[in-house]
């Protein structure tokens, strides 16, 4: 009753159905912004957010493309079983549903189909085929890429070994030319060569792109990448001189089959091997690439789309803690009025906001890094690889900070669920597992940071020689060549464009350049102390991490202030502004120490970030569920009973727990074998 | 060979076997330090570590007790049939094994046998046990307890609800009195009333402890605790008017079947309430407790035994860790000198070590508060509850920081060990899952961080009117009172006892002491601007959390530094002081921000701090396999393939994955009905 009148009520939030929780819809009438006007930034325009719905409906008019039950339910035997299944309609519907020249709307089609836990086609489509135009030539393309695509085989990608996942030059698998037979011999020589890890190789792809070391006339010539049949066509048995499997359960991602493979001696045609930049002729001569950088292109381009993904994985579970919050009663603030919604705890909206903050920022570096490989490659293939290294360095730092606070934010909406969340009906869980191993493929995070230290470490050097922002090719260091202004204007405003986060932006930049440079100078100390380079910089390795990190947060909080510029709706730039505010001042606490130590910051500048995150987390408290709302996750998005979109979440979880496997029967059949026993015996013994 | 001479060498690292891995041999002979004289300190004495290896090797003596393959390739019915058959095991062997008088045998052979995934007698011997001491009369003891303990029933200890687990106030299942029969009906009056989440409710117990609302003659007299049975003794079916059922799959404690329940005007005798306290006569006249304040003494207990509990979770976590990065190699530091072990990596030590002090700060804390809690329980038995105050304050505290701590620790243990890790094989997501459900169980963290902030309230009330520390009867609380120096000595040597690391304990203290200080201010300045104090608690809890915690890390500090009195041995000692060490100056280092906030500590004492924290990582290092060793956990209580004691990591891993239920057939039985036919008709279809 109440709801339905409340759900009649004009409101700026779109998401309000009758039938709805009140203490939902209570929430939504007071949206102070349009979220369709949100939603429509979020995703790039009203035909962008348009096509997502339509997508969405189509999923949903197709009952056969859902789970039979919850796959939380369900063996790892049974999950690969339903993926696949779903996978057949996605490709069988693929052209009814989606444009598919857009990546973008195949992708949300598939993902809406398949759930985020892993499919059979993921690394065909994200990895292998890419990998086909990154280092196939035109006559392999023209042989592989359009069965590729109509998919007559899935392939996957196979790098890692058991032994070797970040260091790969020391790969173990062979690829051994014998000019007499013109092929190669594919071996794996030890235990520790046998690849290990590449998604859908146990089970379902039977082809790969695999990495080995090429050796031809007796020299090696470092990995290479071929392309090899893996599977026969029909029957789908290894082939022989192939051993395959599943490379068991895993934290998350148990619909996808990780497997490993191992070559005896498996014997392949010359034209195997990716020819389109090395080569090796029919007598076995080795012909090398002519641009060896541009193998890092592919990974780059997936760092960036993880850093999208990460934005879905928060933006996911900070909908499910907060719609759950303003849900669950707990407690009363005021002794005597009644139990209030959790969300009204500040400790509560400090757990959650700035989740949702970061759901956004992740999402803005996503779409700012993709478009920058865009531009970049762009130049890159007309012959100018300037900026690959900003690219490179751009996208390590945001792949690792993101998934690593996307990580720790995930758990954050978790305990904010209580007891709730810790059961997988909250779909938390799930949600943590999968973005968690984030941090690790695709580059291990803390290699990533390294990595970019190194970028750091070429800006230092030559910043202490003396060079300034105009002689620099990196503009995303450019600021580090600036000089800093005296002390931090947090807290007064600057007259620029975004005036009132400059200050702290500036800020971030001289932390940034500080902490370079800070760690630049214990590199020559402990390099004067007459150690090697490599040594010395070991030593230091935990200050140059700190640098990254702190370069890194100067290009979210610039991408994520950003976001003000999109915002045209009065209503959508002022809750746009409190999140900002929560993003920044956020940071800046994180941040304090680094900004205290020098006096760039004083005392009475963190207590004033400290207030402004207090007050933003007031402010955005009645927007909460409308900004999550605007996110648009569907119910089948989240799969998740606390994080309904109705609301009605208690009356759920009873009936998911009911459709549980153990809940078939009143009594588990081996009771009377164990438990059982243990009392009857109890009672005998008791009675002699 | 190489092993076996390693193996034969003389060391001080007691764990060296012939076969095992030369490169872990290799760091167990380098060991400065006996490593039986840590263990015997870690476990309290020779004698008690010597029973802990024959309780071991009991258990290995017996081949039944072990899993018959991976529990991670089992569903959870399998699981639950698993752990029912062992712990009947357990029961039938404890008297041989173990010496029954001593709970610490009792518990450790039974969590050698089931592991750590919950098992069917968990909440009948950690709470229904206590419970029924805590409530029962003498005679209703006399009726239950010599059963419970020979285990002729199951009982579990039903309080949360669907609705509620934090406020107990509220909790909707109620039990009103009919005097006309003498019996309590029991009902659930809602969904949210539903018992929900109590372990081993939903398939095991056929008993248990529940807690509703108490109402006799018309009132209602608030929660009481009630013990009743549940299923049939004989069939095991659930009584007529109760619904049981389990509350489904959870993120861990698989293995622990917990519950729901429903009434339906239950009928049970006057006598099932537990009448040690409260009483209701035959007429239905309520006579309330004599001292109300009892009931929180078992929860104090539990959340001590916690903090253990993390300690085990975060040594288990650690050992794997850093065995596995000393077998792990990847990447050089010195080009050309070969790949390094991955602990070598400032970086990677930097990420472990930590975790390795923590778990024997967790340790200690565990065994401090629960001394703690037995002098004070005398106390209170005899009448003076003085200190219950203190011991509520101590174990809320060290709950919330120990298990959120040892959480992030672990998942650091779990990065650290790069791909793998994110195996189940791995044995740290098991290990993560179940140390993380501490966050929330027995008291969910924020809310207990937010009962603590009550009692520093009360403190800063009492520092502000004046009171000295004589004057207070809150010991723990005595360094509040205590006036700070002007600044922290950190950097300077301290003469007094621990003298090294006293400057530390007191800037801790120091910062303990403003932020209840600065959180109170804000408290009486909101509430000086006229709103309620309640209203203005929750406008600085954010504040108050943080004072909670700086109040935590006074006391684990302390704690932690004690155990160098500990140490006689020489070699001990020095390696015990480089743990604290790191220990103390890493927490520095967390705490950054607060010490320099206020001046007390100014740059170059962090750097100072941060150096420390360098320092002792490359000392730790040559140590590192030996101090996990030191913690005497089996292979078994590892259930990990990396962290193995031989080091025999990957041909392991290979086995493991082999033995996965998925690799019984090389084709999925499904193959071609989903992926085969998108195959075949996509082949078909280019043929068109
Ligand atoms: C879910 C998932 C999916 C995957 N999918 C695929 C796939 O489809 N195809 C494929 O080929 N692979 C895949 N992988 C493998 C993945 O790419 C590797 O696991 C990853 O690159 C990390 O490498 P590693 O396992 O060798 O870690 P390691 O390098 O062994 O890392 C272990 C530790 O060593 C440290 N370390 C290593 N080198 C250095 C260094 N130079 N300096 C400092 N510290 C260092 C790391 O920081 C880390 O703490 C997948 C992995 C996962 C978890
Ligand atoms: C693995 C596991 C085992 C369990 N076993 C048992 C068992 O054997 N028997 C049993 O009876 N129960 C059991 N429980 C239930 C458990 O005791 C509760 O889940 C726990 O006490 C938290 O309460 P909640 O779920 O109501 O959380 P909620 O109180 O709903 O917490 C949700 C959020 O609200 C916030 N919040 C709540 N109140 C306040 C406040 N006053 N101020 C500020 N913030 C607040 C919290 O901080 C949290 O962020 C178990 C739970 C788990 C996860």
């Amino acid at each position: 009753m109440i709801s339905e009148v409340l759900a009649a009520m004009p409101s700026r939030n779109s998401h309000i159905r009758p039938n709805d929780n009140p203490d939902i819809t209570a929430e939504r009438v007071k949206a102070t912004f349009d979220t369709e006007a949100l939603s429509s930034i979020i995703y790039g325009g009203p035909e962008k957010l348009n096509r997502r719905r339509e997508i969405a409906k189509y999923v949903d008019d197709h009952p056969e493309m859902k789970d039979p039950y919850p796959t939380d339910f369900m063996t790892r035997e049974m999950k690969l079983e339903n993926v696949a299944r779903k996978a057949l309609l996605w490709m069988e519907h693929a052209e009814l549903a989606t444009d598919v020249g857009s990546q973008e709307e195949g992708f949300h089609f598939g993902s809406l189909i398949t759930g985020i836990d892993g499919h059979p086609l993921a690394i065909h489509l994200i990895m292998a085929i890419p990998a086909l135009l990154n280092n196939a030539d035109d006559e392999q393309l023209d042989e592989w890429l359009p069965k590729a695509i109509s998919r007559q085989f899935i392939a996957t990608y196979a790098q890692t070994e058991l032994g070797h996942g970040t260091n790969l030059s020391q790969l173990e698998t062979t690829a051994t030319y014998d000019p007499k037979t013109q092929e190669w011999v594919l071996n794996t020589p030890t235990i520790t060569a046998t690849k290990w890890w590449p998604g859908n190789l146990g089970k379902s792809s039977n082809y790969t792109v695999v990495m080995a070391q090429l050796i031809t006339n007796g020299k090696n010539y470092g990995a290479h990448p071929f392309f090899i049949q893996i599977r026969d066509e029909k029957s789908h048995r290894p082939l022989p001189g192939i051993t395959l499997g599943d490379i068991g359960p895993k934290f998350g991602m148990n619909a996808n089959d990780n497997g490993f493979m191992q070559f005896d001696h498996f014997r392949v045609k010359r034209r195997a091997m990716l020819m389109k930049n090395a080569k090796v002729l029919p007598d076995g001569t080795y012909v090398p690439p002519k641009h060896p950088k541009l193998g890092y292109s592919a990974m780059i381009f997936v760092r960036s789309a993880v850093v999208g993904l990460m934005s879905l994985h928060m933006a996911q579970a900070a909908t499910i803690g907060i719609r759950y919050s303003v849900v669950r009663r707990q407690g009363e603030i005021t002794p005597g009025a009644g139990e209030v919604k959790i969300l009204d705890y500040q400790t509560q909206q400090y757990r959650l906001f700035p989740q949702l903050a970061r759901a956004f920022a992740f999402r803005l570096a996503g779409v700012h890094a993709l478009t920058m490989y865009n531009t970049i490659m762009k130049q890159v293939n007309s012959g100018n690889t300037d900026a690959l290294a900003d690219l490179h360095a751009l996208a390590s730092g945001l792949k690792a900070v993101a998934t690593y606070q996307t990580a720790l934010g995930i758990e954050q909406c978790r305990f904010a669920c209580g007891g709730h969340g810790y059961s997988l009906a909250s779909g938390i869980p799930q949600i943590y597992t999968v973005a968690v191993g984030g941090c690790t493929y695709e580059g291990e995070n803390m290699v990533l940071l390294l990595q970019l230290a190194r970028y750091l470490r070429k800006r230092a050097a030559e910043m202490t020689s003396g060079k300034g922002p105009a002689e620099v090719p990196t503009p995303l260091a450019a600021y580090l060549f600036q000089s800093s202004p005296k002390h931090s204007s947090i807290g007064t405003p600057v007259y620029a464009p975004n005036g009132e986060f400059e200050g702290v932006l500036q800020t971030f930049e001289h932390v940034s350049r500080r902490l370079t440079l800070t760690a630049y100078a214990k590199l020559q100390k402990l390099e004067g102390s007459g150690i090697s380079t490599e040594i010395a910089l070991n030593q230091c390795a935990v200050e140059w991490r700190r640098a990254s990190h702190a370069f890194t947060r100067v290009a979210l909080a610039r991408i994520m202030s950003g976001i003000l510029e999109q915002a045209t709706d009065q209503g959508v730039r002022e809750v746009l502004e409190d999140i900002v505010r929560l993003y920044v001042y956020y940071e800046v606490g994180e941040a304090a120490a680094e900004l205290l130590e020098d006096g760039f910051v004083d005392a009475s500048q963190v207590e004033f970030a400290r207030q402004q995150v207090y007050d933003a987390l007031a402010k955005i408290r009645p927007n909460a569920v409308s900004l999550v709302d605007s996110f648009d996750l569907s119910d089948r998005e989240l799969n998740s009973v606390l994080g309904r979109r109705d609301g009605n979440v208690y009356e759920n979880l009873l009936k998911w727990a009911q459709a549980s496997p153990l809940n078939k029967d009143d009594v588990l059949p081996f009771h009377h074998r164990y438990l059982g026993k243990m009392m009857t015996d109890a009672k005998k013994a008791s009675k002699l």
